[in-house]
This record gives structure tokens, sequence and C-alpha cells, in this order.
């Protein structure tokens, strides 16, 4: 019985997995782009995690190995930061990565897709971002910035190949995020539009599976799908004060903050697709 | 008679101008400083356009031809972003350049005026900024640091001047915003005093502008002032619930999001200087 | 009578010291980290700084000797960095040192020590950096990130060592912030443990100390207990209406742009200890 994975069964799971990154203030590497930090760096806090926003290629063969996850993010890639990316990424730490606007260029495909071969435990994306990996194609006419042209749907069966080929477990967001390791798929379910409007709140929702993934490394899929569903449940509940975007990243890091067991095992929305 | 602009016409226009804003969702480039990236891709994406901040030089050949436009900003310039901001400028996008603390040294103002000399459609800066680029000055023993240590009032005829010789749109923001062509001067007296305790409040608007000039680069002039003007009507109305810099510029955000035809018609003020 | 340094007099301290920074409206150079240069700008403006991160090697002959103050923090320290902050700390204007996450590499630890060779006026960290620095280990196994894995008062020794060997008044931050140049020591005892969950306050702190020290140089320790304890009161204030961390950043900025004279002579809180 307890094997059945009901939605109540994911609450407790979720609330779980927060907890466990509130004891255990997961330490984690972000190598991100410059308009994310503040609210990744935020948003990991709020969670209870302990970001360090180190780059330094010197840097890493002292530190990554003390770090219990690291968060890789392209969205303002450079030369002279990727081969920290390369170097963070095969630290032997549980990784995840935030291939932002795969398409925009054959330099970061390129990029992307050797990051991708150096076994990252969950990958997540936009639609347009994990179709573009999944093809491993640069040249989409149809690219139109960092903002998704597809409906998660869209990506699902690319997403389940690109686990399959890659080993990571992938998370397609949108209004519904699907998270597949390429056999189970899971739907998760919370977060408001609106979320959207605020810059890089899929590079906060990113890092926060990276803490998630620190606290557990045992399930990446679970921790993914548990991520995503707090995330967005926070954002649900920033919406209740939210006049605009802006007011809205204010309510959703204080709601994230404030989450309680009852909130989160009642709130979350996470499902096995059948 | 609909070439009489008048204080209405311009508040129509401006309302086109942010309707097509919305409804394009223009792609900006921005290579922009790194203060400024979260407000000004914050205000970007409130507005209604999709800002991406990329930077890398190996990227901007496939990318920045499906830019809409490209706002190019030295506030932390460097010798290493210098090269993509000049590939950037030279992509045979409309690209609009804001030249903080212009006279700051001779390695930036060089850098300003090579930059203008890559024909901008817009130059955003204040008084001072504009002074110094005008004369070549980047020995201004006033210089004060990135803030203005003049009046918008006082650089109008050096905006004049630089208009001619550049080619480019010059918009001198203050109390009093004057953009010109070097021949027309408008005027635009919307914002708030307190925006500018409000740290990029000036890279925020000038990517505005270049959102603006993105979605109709017909009229760059027009498109100056109409964001100009909204930005600062979106701090009035922020203002109304504002207790200090911090919370006007949730609320200024919000409110940009918010704007609807009643308010930006009404409460635009361009008027064209006799 | 007047040099009996009462906690009323402290306050009369801290008022005259924010009123300089207020009339002086000191040019502070930033060279800091990429996560808290939104805050640390908005700080410094908030509380009538004037902020400039300029970070360029090329641009500091020019642009540093017309500062009031350099502010050099090495969170997300870099090898085309260093040579600036080295720089910028050798160009004759007094100076402050955040030595984020000392112990974090040897590079970083190397970097700090190379740094505060070249006397900084002020050196604040929490308890974990200035042990780090005091006995110059990057080795602790009991290393965990960003945050202090130490009571500021455990450090209280070392940062009187360290404040000898560095010539540097030593500032450590924590539940209560000791402030040291070796001889006296100063405590400030404002503040709010929420403080904690807001990424980069250490950092903007820090800055608004080097603000502090720009705006009257003449004695350094008393700048760096009155800027921590001015920062700490404005988080009392801002706690008051906050319903977590972001809402608690917000109306901190605000409430230190608002300080008046009454709440800063009768809320600051240092004393000398005996």
């Amino acid at each position: 019985m307890d094997e059945e994975r009901t939605g109540a069964w994911w609450g407790r799971r979720a609330w779980a997995l927060l907890s466990a990154v509130r004891e255990r203030a997961p330490l984690v590497q972000c190598i991100t782009n410059l308009v994310s930090m503040d609210i990744a760096a935020n948003a990991l806090t709020a969670a209870g995690a302990s970001p360090a926003m180190l780059h330094c290629l010197r840097e890493i063969p002292d530190f990554t190995p003390r770090c219990h996850a690291v968060y890789i993010n392209v969205g303002t890639l450079s030369e002279d930061w990727l081969p920290s990316m390369r170097a963070a990424a095969s630290a032997g730490r549980p990784w995840v990565l935030d291939p932002v606007a795969a398409a925009a260029s054959g330099f970061r495909m390129e990029a992307c897709l050797e990051l991708l071969a150096l076994r990252p435990a969950v990958v997540r994306g936009n639609a347009s971002e994990i179709l573009a990996l999944a093809t491993r194609s640069d040249s989409s006419t149809s690219f139109k910035g960092v903002d998704s042209s597809h409906d998660s749907g869209e990506a699902l069966q690319a997403a389940k190949a690109l686990a399959w080929s890659s080993g990571a477990v992938i998370a397609v967001s949108g209004a519904v995020d699907f998270i597949t390791d390429g056999e189970q798929v899971l739907s998760a379910s919370n977060g408001v539009a609106m979320m959207q409007k605020i810059t890089a709140t899929g590079c906060a929702v990113t890092a926060l599976i990276a803490a998630f993934v620190g606290a557990d490394p045992s399930d990446a899929l679970a921790a993914a799908a548990c991520a995503l569903a707090i995330f967005g449940l926070a954002g649900e509940i920033g919406m209740e004060s939210a006049k605009g975007p802006a007011s809205l990243r204010m309510h959703l890091i204080d709601a994230l903050y404030g989450l309680d067991e009852q909130t989160v095992t009642s709130g979350v929305k996470i499902a096995l697709l059948p």
C-alpha cells in the first residue's frame, strides 16, 4: 500500500524533501547566469539551502568536492566560464543543468550537448529548450528567445528520448511540468501563469532542484518533481497577495520560506502518468 | 488635424507603442552592466518584451540577427565585453546605447565614442553623460559618479549637436526628459524624484527604449519619448504605494505590467518644444 | 565628559556619520561579487552614497583616485578580476575588504591575504571568515559555505590578532557584531536573525562601511561600528512589516532611506567592551 503513490503520498514526500533541505542546508555551488544570481540565491536561501556562486576554475578542485550539489546554467554563457562548468560537472557531485535558450547559437548548443555528456542528475528546461536539445538543433526558425514557444506536453516524447540517451532525469516546465527518467513520467501542476513574467523563475527553480538533489541524491526523479511543485506552490500562495510580477516575486520567496507541513502536504500536485 | 501632435495625440501614440510591445514581444538582446541586469530584464518582461542577456562574442553571429533590437550599456565595461558590444552594434539591428558614466575614464569615453560611430538609433543618458559625450571630455573635474551633476536642460544644446553629429536620437533624462533628433525636441515630464534613489532605473528605461524601437523601428524619436514617459508614469503610479526606494521599485514594475489604455492615454506627458 | 562614550554618545555619532553620508554622497567604487551588486548598490544609494560598480583594470588609474572609498569583495573572485582588486586597493583611497568564504579554496585564501597586505581600512567578515583569515587556513573541515559556522564571539581573539597584524579595523558580524582595532573592542547589537536569510546582506553592510569611511575617513573603528548598527537598525524597522526574507529586504532598504535623527540616536546599540 505504501507503494501506491497517491497525491497524498507525494505531498508527504515533498514535505520530507523540503524538511531535509532545511535540516541539512545543502551547500549548492551555482555556476549560473548573471541575471538570475539574485533570485536563485535568495530562493535557495529561503528554502533552507546554502548557495555559493563560485565560478573560478582555480577554486573548483578545492571547493566543489565539498558541495552537496552543483547547479549549472548557461544563460549568459561565455568562453571563459565554460571550462569551469565542465570542471564542476566533472567533480563527482550530483549536478543539475539548466540549458537556457539552448538553440540560441551553435556555440551554445554545442556547450549544452557537451555538458549533457557529463551526466547531470537532472536537466530542467522549457519545452523549446528540451525539444532543441533532443533534436540537437540550433537552427529552429521558431526560436524566439528565452521563453518557450511550445507547450510542455509537446516536448514529452523528446524528454523521454533525451532521458534515455543522456541518463538524466528530464524536467520540462510549463503550465504543467513533466518529469521523466525515460520510463516513468510524473506531472507537477502547481504554479501560476504570472510566474512567467518574473525574470529567471526558471533558473531559480532549477537551482532549487539542485538543492533537493543535494539533500537526498537517492531519487532525482522525486527531487525534481517535488522542487518544481513546491516552487509552484509558493507561487500560488504568493499570488494571493501579488499585484504584479514584482510583488509576486517577493511574496513567492516569502512563501517559500514560510511553507509548513500542512500547506505542502495538501497543496503539492504531483501525479504519476499512466 | 491628425498631424497636430497634442498631448492627447502623444497619449494615444504611447499606448499604441506599448500595445505593439505587448503583441510582438520584441526579442531584445541586452549587453548591459552587471548591476542592472535584474531590473532591466524584469522591466522588459513586465512591459511585454522578451529580454535575452547574451554577451558572448561567439553567439552574436547566430543570435543577434534574430533580435528585434539590441541594448548596449557600458556601466560595467570591460575589455573582454567590448568586442561583443561592437559586434552586436554592427549586426544590422536597431540598437540603443546607454553611455553610463561616460566620463569616468579615457578608456570608457573612447569606447562610447567608438560605439556612437556604429550608429545607434537612440542614445539615452543623463545630462552629465550627454555633455561629456558631446564634448568628448573625460577630464571633467565635476565628474561625480554615475549620477548626473547637471540638469537635463543644461545638456539640451549638447544633445542637439550630438544628434546632428551622430545621426542618433539623443535622450537626456532628468526631472524633465528631452529627446531630440537634432531638429525636433520633445519633452517628457513623467516620473518622480525618488526613482533616482533606485539603482539602475536609467539602465532599465534605456532597455525599454530598445524594446519600443524593436516593436516599431520606424520612428525612434517617438519610441524614445514614449518609453521614457511610460516608465515615468509607472513610477508615478508606483509612488502612490511606495514607502521608500525599494518598494517603489517593486510597485513601479507592477504598475508597468498593469498599465491600461485609459491610464496611458491620459497620463503620458509628452510635448513638442517650440 | 564628552569623552565618555555612552550609548547616547554613539547614537549621536551614528547619526552624524549617516548625515555626513547623505550630505557628501561619497563616491564608492565597488569591485564586488556578481550576486550582491543589486542589493549593495541599492543599500548605498538608499543611505545617500553614490555607488559605482567599475571593475575594469584600465579604468582604475583614471577613476579610483576620484572616489571617496573603495569596496572590494571576493565573493565571486576570478583570475581576471583580481588584478583590478589589487590596483584599486593600491590607489591611495581608503578601502574596505569583504573576505567572503575566505576558506573556500587555496586560491581565495591567498588572494585575501594578498589584499590584506594592501592595508584595508576595515575588514568585515563573519566569524568563520575572520577565523580562517587569522589562521591563514583554507583547509578547515568545518567549512560550510558562505554562512558562518561560528558565533562572532568565538572569533574575537582572532579579530584582535588580525587587527594587530594587518593594521586594519576588523569587524566580525553575527548576532552581536564586534569591531576592533586590536586595542579597543566595540560591540554593535542591532539587527534581526532573518537578515541572514537574505542573500548578500553581509556584502551590503560592508559596502555601507565603505561609504561611512568615505564620508569620514578619520575614524574607521567608529565608521564600521556605526554602519553595522545603522544597517541592523534598518533591519529591525523593516522586520516590523516583513513577512519573510524578501519583504524584509525591501522594507530594510526603505527603512535605511527613511531613518531620522530620533530613530538613529535612540535605536543604535553600540558599546565599548571593558
